[in-house]
């Protein structure tokens, strides 16, 4: 466990995912476990908050996803860029790869799914909205967040805190093959 | 027109998003039109190229959008924070955004969307790929990417290149209640 986690209100588990991270997905189901890279999600409601992420019918995460019912979203900080390119680019089919990377996960509070907080800066643990069409259509997962949780060295009282100071918390977002933006620099806007 | 916009391959359009920025929803039906910001969106599939945005149900854009069978997400760039914060902030329903705030559109190419180019970096000309459930219960669209482009000097070949020496045209990512993180520092992942 990482001490500097704290529950994140429901209210604001939305603001955890809104300027689009790349999020670690992970799941498990009878004594199997995954976790995957995932650039392509986003929330979809406030209250209750629910998201959507594209899991490819092909991979072993969906396997896991629709046999439990769940998984959660790890959110890693820039610490974890080469671990979250790695276990994007192979299949747990073939290797446990929490074992393989030596990633340490706990079993979350409201459905067990493994927890990545070594490195990551927030996770949202979700309930699967069955939606067959939207699944086999467009690999598009709904979910809705029952519990989450972040670094309250970057994110507190609903709002990320990205500064000079904590550099390796900030979050990873992929531009493609390998090269991801940092979400460091932030700015306030002006009303017109 | 800006005339650094270069058309984007399908093949590549998905990377204009692959990084989470907020976009500007843009759309048009029998001689109106609209423009909103929306930071929950994300690409659902390469080939063809398909996007996901949510659209609230009480929006004057889902309404033409609904109408017109049609939309184009525009990328702010930096420069446009304020503008991006204050067209997500008022309805299309009252005022013409595009007039009240000075905005310059031109047809798309493909379907005749309002696509904004000044302060913006890239555009997606989508068609609506009609999905009443989702569309009714998350308020997420799906659309078809059927044209492209983006601001040579700042994505080309298919990649972003977020550089000292282009800062007003890196993107912005909502943080949330007009907080944006602007995509600046960019790193590579090293193989594990």
């Amino acid at each position: 466990m990482n001490p500097h986690f704290q529950p994140v209100a429901p209210e604001h588990a939305s603001r955890l995912v809104n300027h689009g991270p790349t999020v670690l997905v992970t799941s498990a189901h009878q004594g199997r476990r995954n976790v995957m890279a995932a650039a392509w999600s986003m929330p979809v409601e406030f209250t209750p908050p629910r998201i959507a992420v594209v899991i490819d019918k092909k991979t072993f995460t969906r396997e896991l996803v629709s046999a439990s019912g769940a998984f959660a979203l790890c959110i890693p900080g820039a610490a974890l860029a080469d671990l979250t390119y790695a276990v994007g680019n192979c299949s747990g089919r073939d290797i446990d790869k929490f074992a393989r990377y030596g990633i340490e996960a706990r079993p979350g509070p409201a459905l067990g799914m493994p927890l990545v907080e070594a490195g990551c800066v927030a996770w949202l643990e979700c309930r699967l909205l069955p939606e067959p069409h939207t699944e086999e259509a467009y690999d598009t997962s709904f979910g809705e967040v029952l519990a989450a949780a972040a670094d309250s060295r970057v994110f507190a009282n609903g709002r990320w805190s990205f500064r000079d100071d904590n550099p390796l918390l900030h979050t990873l977002h992929h531009l493609g093959a390998g090269h991801f933006v940092v979400a460091s620099q932030t700015i306030r806007a002006r009303p017109l």
